[in-house]
């Protein structure tokens, strides 16, 4: 089980009330490295960032075109350019996150707190949408979420469902499950109906099977959640999703976050995310 | 005024009953050339295609990520190839619409039926949302959309409002007006939030001096419509933003459609259009 103590490795978690306090934490190369972002921060939307080479930049954008469910394309960075000024107006993508994991051919090679010496003037950079955002909503509703209430991290499973390829990037769907009631469950629909940057609507509900999941009890990543009597399961797509695309890629070179260190934005989690992200006020 | 008569230059209207039976009308070189789809096929998404140099492809995929509202990308080919097989089974890009326009650095070239001979093997072709899917499902709600009582085309304006720059694409937003009683206005923005595939809720109600529109009976293109004591302008993001953006951009070649001669797709435009388009069964 991981446990689940968000601020237990902040250094002061009072300083970080916002996600730009955050950026400037992890870009402070005394900072302690790897720091969690669960939690930290709340109100402020978190990104799954992913960095590649401009040839197969068109690739993934197109990528995130066609499965927008598990993909919901955020942000997208100029060639060569670290910044994405629609998330955070100083956020640099070469220093603010607080872990990176570095991919060669599809294999994990390295895991740094800065990727300054590595970025390349080909590269572009892009934010897919994560769950926190719709978490707080169903939160805020009354919902009971699962794995909050549990305090681990959310299940994440491997489907047969097939994503609409893109050049190299192929593959299955990725889902996370949370349990609920059916009168939660069709509640949390209607909310997460205006999330579609963080994923929307659910993909399935019901029958784990009916989507190639055999096992609840075993999820590809995170930990497994109590389904209790008369509860539905709800799943929605997971911006993992595209990390497996791009691994089955094997690009020369990519860049991802560290699990658990996502990308700290200016823009607040609360909003209605059907529109652009805009920076809070 | 342009007349609103979508079948007046239809040779069979009853036999175009689907995206796929227009398609196949306009392939065929004995048709009539540049037949207007307004009205064609009603219950199929229609959408604005542009086709550009696979060079400029990333930066005006980018473009529309960033300009959601005006720009809302619905499919995206890859490099090369004419299909768009989200949008149609046989949906070929390079003879399926009923007249395309030939631009060279930014300017209009020539009109033609197909573009076989000018296809590129590093052309990518992409399809933005347009308001007929909304449109249909304001009528449905019993909304009075005054241009179509009028008979006339909806009338489109410059705004001052700047559009998110990505490489050379940039510009300012244009609009689609449609004048509405305050209750229906409400309505309609309610209903809209569920399309944001083909420009979602409006981005702006009220003064049309607040984003740069000195004069209503003057539209860039369409025509001017009655507005009517008590109600308020209604203005959603329109989908002639990316062209007049192409424009600023000036590539080598660029090909839209002639204006009124629509991509006609397999997609039925009621669909809730939050999820990517899927086909009709």
């Amino acid at each position: 089980m991981t446990q689940f103590n968000p601020l237990a490795n902040h250094p002061d978690p009072g300083s970080v009330r916002t996600g730009r306090d955050a950026r400037l934490l992890f870009r402070d190369p005394a900072s302690t490295p790897f720091l969690q972002t669960t939690g930290m921060a709340p109100g402020f939307m978190q990104a799954s960032p992913i960095i590649l080479p401009g040839e197969l930049a068109l690739d993934f954008a197109t990528f995130c075109q066609r499965n927008p469910k598990p993909c919901p394309l955020v942000a997208t960075s100029n060639r060569g350019s670290p910044t994405l000024p629609t998330l955070g107006d100083d956020l640099d993508l070469r220093s603010d996150l607080g872990g990176y994991r570095i991919w060669r051919h599809g294999e994990l090679v390295e895991e740094v707190t800065g990727i300054g010496e590595l970025w390349r003037d080909d590269f572009v950079g892009f934010a897919v949408g994560c769950s926190y955002s719709f978490e707080d909503a169903l939160v805020r509703d009354g919902i009971e979420v699962r794995h909050i209430s549990q305090g681990v991290c959310v299940p994440m499973y491997m489907t047969n469902v097939p994503l609409e390829p893109s050049g190299p990037f192929a593959g299955r769907m990725c889902v996370t499950m949370r349990p609920m009631t059916p009168r939660d469950a069709i509640r949390a629909i209607e909310i997460t109906s205006r999330f579609p940057l963080t994923h929307g609507t659910p993909v399935h509900i019901g029958d784990p099977g009916q989507i190639g999941i055999d096992d609840l009890e075993t999820p590809l990543v995170g930990d497994p959640v109590e389904v209790r009597e008369g509860e539905i399961c709800v799943f929605w797509g997971c911006s993992i999703t595209p990390q497996y695309a791009m691994l089955q890629a094997k690009p020369e070179i990519a860049i991802t976050h560290k699990p658990g260190c996502l990308l700290m934005t200016d823009v607040p989690s609360r909003g209605d995310a059907i529109d652009l992200p805009s920076l809070a006020a």
